[in-house]
């Protein structure tokens, strides 16, 4: 488990050449924090006189923040086996026929894994971009600057996870996948960056 | 101290009300998780034959990275520590002249700190992404998606740190100060959101 590992020693393993943590869990620990400062957006207007109008709007909004954090949260493992089995695979004994086909098996299977883990990432990331307009709209203007890191972040993030797609696509045997995949990729940043940037000029303006 | 706190419970406190950890921390997280991507990919060019030849550079580089990961982990406090002298200063006895005056003084100083702790932040993120290109050249090929990751967080974590300058900004007095800072500003940000998008073509062209 990594989500209960110190940061400073999540840091020190990552910076070291040990196989896990990588860059998938880190772009699922990037959206984590990102969904974390909607979520804390959403605490600061919660019970303020000044946003009554929009108590209910902004708990539904954290219902949904915090459902991503936790999936984000689940995800860093999720990619760490989706990992360690595409290495394992990798591994696998090659020097019979049926061997290398069984081994050719593993690894497709495993590949198709590694692509899902850092897919799903990027899903969630996405989602908690499109949650930031009606935060900055409705959230405690005083937290504004927040989800302005909120969505610098879950940007970042997005791209992040599909990099880690991206790196699997290559060895995929299944095209059908492998389009679909493809597919999958151009409607999840669809529109993103824009919507990132119109966010961070909102933010700005309410400084 | 936030960094030997576990990450679940960084991020539970994080989506909380509670006043910290911030924006401005998680900018330094962010910061401090680039950097520890770019030591990774350092680690895991050292000692292959393969890269036999830039051994030397990488070494110097991984210094750089390690150095930069080690003093954001500082900033997650250090922004932590500044916040808490400005909530502080806010909360002084202000019934006197005196008093009023005294507390003006200690906001202005406090609100200075509060300043200086995200654009320190912002300094050593802008110092990560100038680190990406050697390292995509050089790096081990298999890593560099992992450079892709580490360049859009530090970017990200670059502006979300001076989205928390820019929120105290508008509290300083002292003209001088704040113009200096803008310009300081200025001149971080100033071709780095290009040379991100750089790195990620030529990672993208390695994938």
């Amino acid at each position: 488990m990594f989500a209960d590992k110190p940061i400073d020693q999540f840091l020190a393993q990552l910076a070291s050449a040990a196989p896990t943590p990588g860059g998938g869990s880190v772009a699922a620990l990037a959206g984590a924090l990102a969904a974390g400062l909607e979520s804390m957006v959403c605490h600061l207007t919660l019970g303020k006189e000044k946003y009554q109008a929009v108590q209910d709007d902004i708990n539904q909004l954290l219902a949904e923040t915090e459902k991503r954090r936790l999936k984000l949260m689940s995800l860093i493992e999720e990619d760490v086996e989706a990992y360690g089995h595409l290495a394992a695979a990798y591994k696998m004994a090659r020097a019979t026929d049926v061997e290398k086909q069984v081994r050719t098996q593993a690894i497709q299977e495993a590949v198709r894994g590694a692509t899902l883990a850092p897919l799903g990432i990027a899903e969630v990331c996405a989602e908690l971009i499109d949650l930031c307009p009606p935060l900055v709209e409705k959230g405690n203007t005083n937290a504004v600057s927040d989800v302005g890191v909120a969505v610098l972040l879950a940007e970042a993030a997005l791209r992040s996870a599909l990099l880690n797609v991206m790196i699997n696509l290559p060895s995929i045997k299944d095209v059908e996948f492998a389009n679909a995949t493809r597919q999958r990729m151009t409607e999840l940043t669809q529109g993103k960056a824009e919507l990132k940037e119109r966010v961070m000029k909102d933010v700005e303006a309410k400084l």
